[in-house]
């Protein structure tokens, strides 16, 4: 089944639109869990828990594995392998090489890792992100216009008919032939998501931006999902697995996770009705 | 000392331009060498033993390693921490991402491996690439425009004025404050690489695209270096790594960098004279 239907089918059947980042870091996380073994895998399988029963998928940031070696890359081997399969797990890797460097990094992420679907950015064109592209099964979420401060600088560059951003939506939307190419649109830039969900009416967006960088969620849910109140997946990184320091991190994420699914169905819910 | 200067001062001191890619790659490394331990590691010695007399700077292409998991990233830490201290050391990592994540790369190459620099993407803007910035003596290589078939896709999207890779020259031009913002600029396209050391005289290059990629060596060299003949890093990975498939593998990559280093500083020695 092509990723952008599973997507659907998982989001239906799991009745969420949540994506939980696990953006592990060990400076963040509940100071007792550092006396554990390998704290990075404990801390997200807890989380993890915590918080299934209200999330469609989780995004693993591959910096915050990096940042410990290769130690950090196998407990990012071991937390993949934990997800069950009736959830997306996706790599927030930002990767884009030339094409055989490329296909290096599908073999990494869908191969080695089991990952189904990989954040990819652009920049390089069209024969860098065609590896990605291969396996129908497997998505590709390519970098549109991101959430931070910065994300104009290049992404907002313009001819006067349209700016970068706009283009790589309309690009992508053409290689989506597979049905397995989504985009990385960021909440906290509303007009420009709006702008882009009319460019690319059927690619499913992951969306950054809520939760700790302040996007409106009104606004998000109205512009990312499709026609359908579906085809996109809301990230939440620090905002839940952050939702406190202490002993009840758990149970504190577990509430937070179950409040934001519901006040996001909430609201597709309404605007449903309002059609 | 900022990671400019340093890198002149190297360049000088090896007397040469050659950077050699390690994109090592166990379907193409002479198949004797799966016998070993640790194959990757095995060859990345044997090359850089072979080569390191001709050699300004190693460019450790991280997907090649991540393609085997956590002991390709392990592999990797082996073989930079094997580089001696007075050669360029260059994670080809291609990363970009929002500030704190950026930071967590940061942490990643710079801190838990011994990199002295890193490629980095721009398309999120200024703020995802401050944090690469922060410390002078590590070096960070923007991409502007790349060798490859579809560098264009985006990197030519252009207001009639200018184009993107341009703006990209432009910014980094700007961010080099510290003295250790660099460029990546592909040999394949000559008239862009004019271009942009048009618009950041002062900015080392590093260059991909000659050898495998079949860039023309008198226009990369003519173009990429500055106006001293320096200031740029030309990229071998293919053409050096597997120079042959026998037991002869490290004498011929030894053959070929030798012929390269010393193809490289004919050219650059008779522009000097041409002046």
């Amino acid at each position: 089944m092509p990723f952008n239907e599973w997507l659907n089918q998982i989001c239906t059947e799991r009745n969420s639109l949540v994506c939980v980042g696990l953006d592990v870091d060990l400076n963040k996380i509940p100071k007792f869990i550092l006396a554990k073994n390998d704290p990075q895998v404990y801390f997200s399988q807890a989380i993890i828990e915590a918080t299934i029963e209200y999330t469609a998928a989780y995004k693993i940031n591959t910096a915050f594995f990096e940042a410990y070696g290769s130690k950090g890359w196998e407990d990012m081997t071991t937390i993949v392998n934990y997800l069950p399969d009736d959830v997306i797990k996706i790599a927030d890797a930002k990767r884009g090489d030339i094409g055989n460097t490329s296909k290096m990094y599908t073999k990494a992420f869908f191969n080695e890792l089991k990952f189904d679907a990989i954040t990819v950015n652009p920049y390089l064109g069209s024969d860098a992100v065609a590896p990605f592209l291969e396996n129908e099964m497997k998505g590709v979420f390519v970098l549109c216009h991101t959430s931070n401060k910065g994300a104009g600088d290049f992404q907002k560059f313009s001819n006067g008919k349209k700016a970068l951003f706009e283009l790589v939506a309309e690009q992508v939307q053409k290689w989506n032939i597979c049905n397995n190419c989504g985009l990385v649109v960021g909440a906290t830039y509303p007009d420009e998501m709006k702008h882009v969900r009319g460019l690319a009416p059927e690619l499913p967006f992951l969306v950054p931006g809520l939760g700790a960088q302040g996007g409106d969620f009104e606004l998000a849910i109205k512009y990312a999902t499709n026609e359908n109140r579906k085809g996109a997946l809301f990230n939440f990184s620090r905002s839940i697995i952050y939702s406190s320091n202490g002993e009840d991190y758990a149970e504190k994420a577990d509430q937070n996770a179950r409040q934001i699914r519901d006040d996001i169905n909430k609201i597709r819910k309404s605007r449903i009705e309002q059609r």
